[in-house]
């Protein structure tokens, strides 16, 4: 089969079709009608097997994260996702693979309502390249740099589930101990879109939690030149992590290991009043977990007020 | 030196400033302005180290060769280049060599009004992917689907020698020989931009030569429904590539190998005329190779006019 075929049979069929794309799969290039009175949000993430993934992680799963992770590179914006190009490096063209690979993508873009209207499918180690464009008015986006003394940070969903996940698939736990929850944390995050657009109209702060909390939050921190006061007994903890770790929460792999994909936000105190409402409109948990402070860097401190040292790094390609 | 470190110091700050672009490199996304009137072409296509360049291409052509293959999609479609991201896949974190491709990167980027708005680097066997957004008013549009009966087929420059610059950097040739040129032309295509926006006031249809000329006409004459009668001894052949073979031109060199990165495009005869007045205007070689007829498929002519088998097959990944 070649790559034309492969194309053909699995990329132009399985996804939605947006009334905004001219021309789809097929040409040199998508063709695609902006919105008017939007700007565009463009990201895109990169997998690498054994890098993003463990080699033996099922193709289903690599399709759906790889969507997952580039929506929430929009969620964190507070934009509405749109159009997709998907660039796919692959040992061989096994049908099988792909087809079960686009099977997971295609669940999380129809969700969404992300057409796929382009790509490109190449020869080599197996690593894939996604690229969103979504939607976003000019006055409703969330950036990094606009975090403000005294606003509230909050976190949604629960923190560290990936990471310990990551370890239990990784065979670094005791061989008894099964984590269902945490794995599929990791291997199927939850992009929180919906959440992001509701969120905008309130915050106009926002980073996604890709490398682990205090490196996200330190990125917030950095570019709003301030600093970050962090309550790690306030952050959010699922029951499945909380039963593993009992009383002895490793704080390292729930605010400083990567993959949560959650949101990380600023609220003004005047605003906190509304993230009920948006708790439960988008069935998500929200909890405050500290302050914005005059000064810099983000300080963790446990129930007693003393300061913990978390290493900031998360996942660091290079260093 | 950390990724974001590397990030911030070269893939910031050495390309164009656009107006359109709200906000570049350094959040969850890039935020851009579309234009108003006007559709977005959007194209990406990733290059794999020993697949699409030797190992030991220098690090600037690598960047340089990245932007333009995928500039050379925005020419077939007429499309003005706009905004890149750049998702880049490194073994390790070599300031020289990043330093080397982004001189080569932002070089063509800088030519052709580019500017790089955001990416992903991560780390594994090297490979890049770059998406690029052009636009292009909805009437002067070129589209692989519109060949005609009739219509006269054309090339711009000439073909075959970045595949036999390929033979002689891969050794394949006496190791007496030395062909500059061709291998110029291997490591620094020139993406005909300017030429395609001119064509696509008379033109309706053209594609971008990757996969070879046969391979690529193929798929104007597939989704044109029509037939690509071409006449080798028309094709046009750069001096050194004459010099080399003599009077005993390798047709499968010049019509079905990769990487010329030439236009090929169709114009009704009526406007033929117009031809002579953009290549003058754009110092480009216009000629024309053949004709579009009813049928199917590319059928290629000797001077004696005995039909030439060649594999039309380009360069497939998984065949």
């Amino acid at each position: 089969m070649s790559e034309f075929d492969l194309i053909n049979r699995y990329f132009k069929s399985q996804v939605s079709q947006r009334a905004d794309v001219v021309l789809g799969i097929g040409d040199d290039c998508a063709l695609l009608q902006a919105p008017v009175g939007k700007l565009l949000a463009m990201t895109t993430d990169t997998m690498v097997a054994g890098v993003h993934f463990p080699v033996n992680t099922a193709a289903k799963d690599i399709g759906y994260k790889l969507m997952a992770v580039n929506l929430s590179d929009l969620a964190a914006m507070g934009a509405e996702p749109g159009w997709a190009l998907l660039a796919i490096t692959l040992p061989a063209g096994d049908e099988n693979w792909i087809q079960a690979f686009m099977h997971g993508f295609a669940e999380l873009a129809a969700t969404h309502g992300v057409q796929l209207v382009g790509g490109d499918t190449t020869s080599g180690p197996l690593s894939m390249s996604l690229q969103l464009t979504g939607f976003v008015k000019p006055d409703l986006v969330m950036r990094r740099n606009q975090a403000r003394p005294g606003d509230k940070i909050y976190v949604s969903g629960t923190l560290g589930d990936a990471a310990l996940g990551l370890k239990c698939v990784a065979g670094k736990l005791a061989s008894s101990i099964n984590l269902p929850y945490c794995v599929s944390r990791l291997t199927r995050p939850t992009p929180r879109i919906e959440l992001g657009r509701e969120l905008a109209r309130f915050s106009r702060c926002a980073i996604d939690i890709s490398d682990g909390l205090v490196a996200d939050l330190g990125h917030i921190a950095d570019a709003s030149q301030c600093a970050a006061k962090v309550q790690l007994d306030a952050l959010p903890l699922s029951e499945e992590l909380q039963q593993y770790y009992g009383h002895k929460i490793d704080w390292s792999v729930v605010a400083a290991s990567g993959d949560d994909y959650e949101l990380c936000f600023t609220v003004p105190p005047e605003y906190e009043f509304v993230l009920k409402n948006i708790a439960d409109k988008t069935q998500t948990r929200l909890t405050c977990i500290g302050e914005i402070q005059a000064g810099e860097g983000v300080h963790c401190f446990d129930q007693s007020g003393a300061e913990v040292i978390l290493d900031r790094g998360g996942y660091n390609h290079f260093s």
